[in-house]
């Protein structure tokens, strides 16, 4: 079993994705308390279309406070060249691509096939690493899709390899909708081992049935050192109305410390990080030890 | 991995619990839900103190009332022998005595010792078998108690050791407060299975901090073939204000058929099961599945 996980807060993105726009100096104030659990990678922000995702609408701004933060490691989540150029001239050292592995959610997306969302990998990994910054090729709904069903593993293997011969830095897959279980979380991982070689690979889970521990933990058997996690368990899927968001980044830390892997998070910053991220959008959030705390230590 | 998991729903007992008292006709209603579900074994009541636990008062009214689901096995939960006769007298094919691993949690519960109650095993044990019931011990606090801190993994194993000395059928490991994670889960399944034979081996769950279903599927990976759970994760801790309760049944049944587990519970069934024991308390429970549903299948 791995000794040591990275986990990357997501909060800041895809937590606070599909809720209402919060102010930066909110946006800031939560960044703070992140930083002060001792994470070292943060996805920051999106450069997408701000008339679709007004919450990512001030991701410039944003990302001209990050030098603030000079520990931590940023990224921003971008859906095409033109956003790839946007994070570069904002000066991020890292974007993330986002390639849907089903055609149905990648056109309801970004009005484009699988096909033609992955046919563009080459071109932003180009101006990434043009411009001296990493790039990750995220494969979402990696599977299951909303409206396509269960998607052909043989899909995600795919977008991987033509990831890896343009010489992605890192390949994550995300499980969007919040369908996957461990059996299935086990298997994928093994499959993509065998086509991505040395390429650093990541997993991006959503609590949605209350499996999104479980399939962290078995990522992490599976052999996945980095993990996407979110402060209070912030970001709710827009497909699965009432539905919890993303792991929450305390429980993922009790669960991975208490079975003996090391991370590079704080749990009672985290647990206060993600009482600033209730605050931030002034409604609860599903992590479990915000409710329950830390269990006692004698 | 098992190819088949046996599900014990526990929302009539460990559900109800600590609930205020819901009238025996509810409770009927919900047993009605829960036999639709398929599950071949249900903890249906306690025989405690009525004026200690008032929700498990009715429950030698509920036990006359079991012939009416001849496909279920029933159990009752005892702390005594005196319990033990009470279930006996109901003609209940089969009691779990509970034996708390720490001291402090054994006193705050039944008054004795740990090693007071481990003490009792053969008696009630006896008791159970001469009236042709079976026995299963169930350990609580196997791996934390709110007062005592971590338990000694040897401590429990002591307990197992005793119980299949006196020929119990049974015996169950318990998350009582819901602390323990899969890294502790795995390796006190290994040590227990050292020294229990063929005795046939339980675990039970909560989500408090949530990694239940981690748990469960760890405990499951470690070869346990029988779990607890409860629909809708009815069933909070007394002392986790708050907190989750069991992990739900309609989550656990996703997770592990989704995974190529075998369970005798339906899923749709067991969220309808849910739906009622929702009803029945009058209040929102936990359940992930209760919120998002299956997920779409194609």
């Amino acid at each position: 079993m791995t000794e040591h996980v990275t986990i990357r807060e997501v909060a800041l993105r895809d937590g606070l994705q599909i809720e209402a726009p919060i102010p930066l100096s909110a946006k800031l104030q939560l960044l703070e308390a992140i930083a002060a659990t001792g994470v070292r990678e943060v996805e920051a922000c999106a450069f997408v279309s701000p008339s679709k995702v007004p919450s990512m609408a001030d991701a410039a701004e944003l990302a001209a406070q990050l030098r603030r933060f000079p520990d931590i490691e940023f990224s921003a989540l971008v859906a095409s060249p033109n956003g790839a150029k946007r994070a570069m001239a904002a000066r991020l050292p890292a974007i993330e691509y986002v390639v849907a592995a089903s055609d149905a959610f990648s056109r309801a997306n970004v009005g484009r096939t699988s096909t033609e969302a992955t046919e563009q990998i080459g071109e932003i990994a180009t101006i990434a690493h043009d411009a001296g910054a990493t790039i990750e090729v995220i494969i979402a709904t990696a599977w299951d899709c909303p409206f396509d069903g269960p998607t052909p593993p043989q899909r995600v293997l795919d977008i991987a390899v033509t990831a890896c011969e343009h010489g992605v830095d890192r390949i994550s897959i995300a499980d969007t909708i919040g369908t996957t279980t461990p059996g299935r979380v086990t298997s994928l991982i093994a499959a993509l081992r065998q086509v991505t070689g040395t390429t650093i690979l990541g997993a991006h889970f959503h609590n949605t049935r209350g499996a999104g521990l479980a399939n962290a933990y078995a990522a992490v058997g599976a052999g996945i050192t980095r993990l996407d996690s979110s402060v209070g368990g912030l970001g709710g899927c827009p497909f699965a109305p009432g539905a919890t968001g993303n792991i929450a980044t305390e429980d993922l830390v009790y669960l991975l410390t208490d079975s003996g892997i090391e991370v590079d998070v704080d749990l009672n910053a985290a647990i206060a990080a993600a009482n600033v991220a209730r605050s931030a959008v002034g409604h609860d959030l599903p992590g479990a030890l915000l409710r329950a705390g830390d269990r006692k230590r004698n």
